[in-house]
């Protein structure tokens, strides 16, 4: 099955294949992310974000624009009431006929789903509740295989909230497809991963450990994944400030670690990685957020089914 | 008088001559609305929303993008603190001297016709108060005549809010530029059609009736045309519960009418139509949301003058 | 120092043969400001406004698209919540990755130039805190050049609250490289220029004068800078009552200038100056709004280094 029209609901719909073919498209894509490449003219992605996502908006809207295309769009107070004045159907109904591809967020799980149901052109799931982010998904695995030059064999560590983070759950889901090592789950407890997530896991038999802290296995972990642990989550704030300190990733963690460990990030970060790693040669989460663009370029030209070059 | 360099501040304005011209251009453009027609190529629309309205802003915002121009806009809490923070004139005077057109949409009547005086570029009026929406009732009869081939001898019903929806009353004012058979306005006795609007379905000598519900008119009509009933409208929450269950479209209702009826919204719908007629032959209202854009664009292309094809 | 790639972050960095320069493209720009120039086909503007400005950011848009650009941004509480959410520097790291060229405005004093050092690509300070606003002193300054064919040898009185207005420092600032006659600084003393400003003026060695009120001297002035006295800035709103007078421009203090003298503001004004003075020809602050977009259409092109014509 192609990209050509197909809606973008969840990683676990795509197969090895379809990432590489998009991963090697991404490349093409990298000569042209400050550029303007006219595959796209004349279609319009209509962005319709019922919940805030700055980096998500802004790296979809570039890639648009980039390939010669236009938007429309809303966001912040404006969806928020519309969310409150119609039905969702009714919403993606009018999408569907102003623009020729919508980018949905929202807070329900499934309503890109739905969205897909009720549109005629394709929509993509820009985040949907705790469920689905594949393009980010997408990223973090192309990250990976332009830092490594693959994905498979590697030893990952997923570390935060990895019950509420989407991208925690979605990393996991698009692994799977590939042939990782180990995958160690790293989170307090109460934000353990999501049982279904768990058995997934199981399923397809790969080898994985949940763990509280780093305990000592951080000098052979490859790739690290931070995700924000917010204190809102915690019932109690006595809590959170107990396990806080075990995901600070700080320079004397990474003391302890290889050399080709390389740190990814959904972004935005608050202070679950200090600053002073900023600087490391181990931070690779502004690489992986500047490949935002030119992957969302290679997936929106693959929907439209624009050949290139 | 033609449509060059036009303001479109109320239907009131316009021919049956006007409107039939602009319809058929609104057909000429029905192939373009998936697509790029660069007949405004470097003109820029000014979309200053002091009101949310996604659907219209949307919808020109698109318009102007499928014809080749470009669009500035502001809307939401930004449109709120720029009406606080200066005169009406002093906003005009600048989106003026930065843009090539100007839709506005504000909760004061007769700010777009305020608005049109200050400005040297055209002007539209997206709405303003409960006194005008012009482009609103536009696409209001191109579905009609769209739907019908005609416009004449159609018996309506215009139910819901008549007092408060400028929609209805704009959507009379241009029938009475036609020949409808007969106009029936339906309406709890508190939100009846405004004397001014009755007064000029006389004055023309057209034949109506106001009602409290259908009755057994049902069967007699060729458009409904549904607006929104809104419960803050109502000194008291009783009467809205006590009159609700009359303006209440449903497939009971539909039973009894003709196979040609026809039902216009001009969306969003909340629940005065249930969700079930979406499926039927008699709901026009997705139609009529979808003509929007090319309707849009056909109105945009005659201001600037625009020979087409 | 040419412009090409260079960060516009204070009016100080730039000399009287920049700013001429700057002018006289600016003059090439006046016949595009209302249609296409395709001299940034491909390029992208990232509009980051943290703080609300639409004149400016309506302004640095508009002048991107004339220039066949193109425009992604934020602002109002979407930009609000991503400076909760993340430390500046991740964002402008975001938008670096993203962008050709960025425009930010920030409550920050010094955001500008932390942004600048963060990103590669060219950044221009929109406004940061009470600091600077240079592309309003470039444009002010551009102003008075076209209006009197020269920024030498003229008596200048700057109006209203100096000591929060950025945009009076900055043409302090901006006017010292040139050889102004007089500069007059009519304000509250509450709100008198800052100790920084003064003292700069005093090192270059031009004649100035501080006053609580006009007195006399309305008859020697050739431009009058007023901006606006907010009322909250007073901590007695009796003291207020009682200054607001002396600062509102009206019919009866302009018979007594010169017939020469012309009035700009930044806009918006709320009170300050009369609306019958908008009428006559006094009123220079329309005009000088309207150079907005062709002034930040010459700036971006040469920052771009694109030749012209």
């Amino acid at each position: 099955m192609s990209f050509k029209n197909r809606d973008i609901i969840s990683i676990t719909d795509f197969s090895r294949k379809d990432l590489i073919e998009l991963f090697k498209r991404t490349d093409l894509m990298l000569d042209y992310r400050k550029n303007r490449l006219n595959l796209l003219e004349g279609k319009i992605l209509a962005s319709a974000f019922f919940e805030p996502s700055t980096r998500t908006r802004l790296s979809f809207e570039t890639a648009m624009k980039r390939l010669g295309g236009d938007v429309i769009s809303f966001s912040g107070s404006e969806a928020i009431s519309i969310a409150k004045g119609e039905n969702l159907a009714d919403t993606i109904r009018m999408l569907d006929s102003y623009a020729n591809i919508i980018v949905i967020r929202h807070k329900y799980e499934g309503a890109a789903k739905l969205a897909a149901e009720i549109a005629e052109c394709p929509v993509i799931n820009g985040g949907d509740g705790k469920h689905h982010h594949p393009t980010q998904a997408m990223l973090d695995l192309y990250t990976i295989w332009k830092l490594f030059g693959k994905i498979d064999g590697l030893n990952y560590a997923i570390v935060g909230d990895l019950k509420y983070a989407r991208t925690a759950a979605s990393l996991v889901l698009g692994l799977i497809k590939f042939k990782p090592q180990k995958i160690y789950l790293i989170s307090p407890p109460q934000l353990k991963m999501k049982p279904e997530i768990i058995d997934t896991i199981e399923k397809y038999g790969f080898e994985y450990e949940e763990l509280n802290d780093f305990g000592d296995i951080i000098s052979t972990i490859d790739v690290m994944y931070v995700t924000r642990i917010q204190k809102e989550r915690f019932p109690d704030p006595m809590e959170y400030e107990k396990v806080k300190g075990s995901y600070n990733i700080n320079l004397k963690l990474i003391s302890k670690a290889k050399e080709t460990l390389r740190i990814l990030h959904p972004l935005p970060k608050i202070d679950e990685i200090d600053l002073a790693i900023d600087q490391t040669k181990f931070a690779a989460y502004f690489t992986q957020a500047a490949f935002g663009v030119p992957l969302r370029m290679a997936l929106l030209s693959l929907i439209f089914g624009v050949k290139f070059p």
